[in-house]
């Protein structure tokens, strides 16, 4: 069995933020030489996600249009009693999940058409980390 | 290690259709001879989505008026300006996810007695694909 | 490839319950002797959930507020004409899902700082399983 782990550092401008990480996985696929196994893409964080969808702006302003409704952001979270203004950012993590499992076939992503890989940020303007972890043969 | 990957086939004739798929992913792991690994089961679509639950009628009917309130086909997602029509099959693929991984222990999915898998179909009557990719020895 | 199988066994007093089971994974990291790998932390049941977040007390209360609103206790529930009061539970599971999949680096969970592993159960006091599948070398 082969196994490559790879960092990604995220710095955001905005609080939020969608960012495309589908050609870094690619690319670290690529460097792995593994032909066949799993792709892990996370989050290291608690606050930020790591899904898959499409790859289009519309949807991209709908996604975060309907997390703030069904995790928005208020005052009153409880969580907040420990100085932090986040609590949404976590909900919203709850709800996208920290991070995808991938399947590898042929060196590649074994995806459909429309599959990318998104890192969603919803507590931003800090530094924060991807893991990359492909194990296989 | 050993891996096995196979390609399902869909064709729903609804636009909204569950199929219990825990049959197929088990004989994938049989036809493997992988006896401790995972299984990977993925949509390769972005608006449907295979997850882990109970097989039962009543169910499926409470998840999909579930899914219609917390993620309701509406006509005014931006997306739409695409020419897609198709919003709501996108938000309920990220409130479910594309895929899931399970544990496959002497040769077999290790689950619990009520644990089917379950391929969700929100965008039908086309054809769509499913993934299982089982890695192990 | 090495693998690792275990089981956790775990009984609520309460309905709801959230428990922090990092320690007992990374233990069964430790045990396997795997340095690189995956290690898969998932519910045996359809009615709890296995996610990934931060441990403290008032976002878990936060949490459970959330979900309640999201996933709410109903009577009218259709999966309740089988004699089952815990339609409810179902569809929590479903949002944040059975298990987590977790990256491991040099013998040990690769996690950011606040990152923990939490069994949460929406129908409890009764007896469940955890299963913990680590796989790598």
């Amino acid at each position: 069995m082969k196994s490559l782990t790879k960092y990604l550092t995220v710095n955001t401008r905005n609080e939020h933020e969608y960012i495309n990480i589908t050609r870094e996985v690619a690319d670290a696929i690529r460097e792995s030489g593994i032909k066949e196994g799993l792709a892990y893409v996370g989050s290291m964080h608690i606050t930020s996600s790591v899904y898959i969808n499409d790859a289009e702006d519309g949807l991209i302003h709908d996604i975060e249009q309907w997390l703030e409704k069904l995790a928005p952001a208020r005052s009153d979270y409880l969580h907040h009693r420990t100085g932090e203004t986040n609590g949404d950012a976590h909900l919203k993590n709850l709800l996208l999940h920290s991070s995808v499992t991938c399947p590898v076939t042929n060196g590649k992503l074994d995806f459909g058409p429309w599959q990318q890989i998104y890192y969603a940020e919803f507590d931003g303007r800090r530094q924060k980390r991807i893991i990359i972890k492909i194990i296989g043969e």
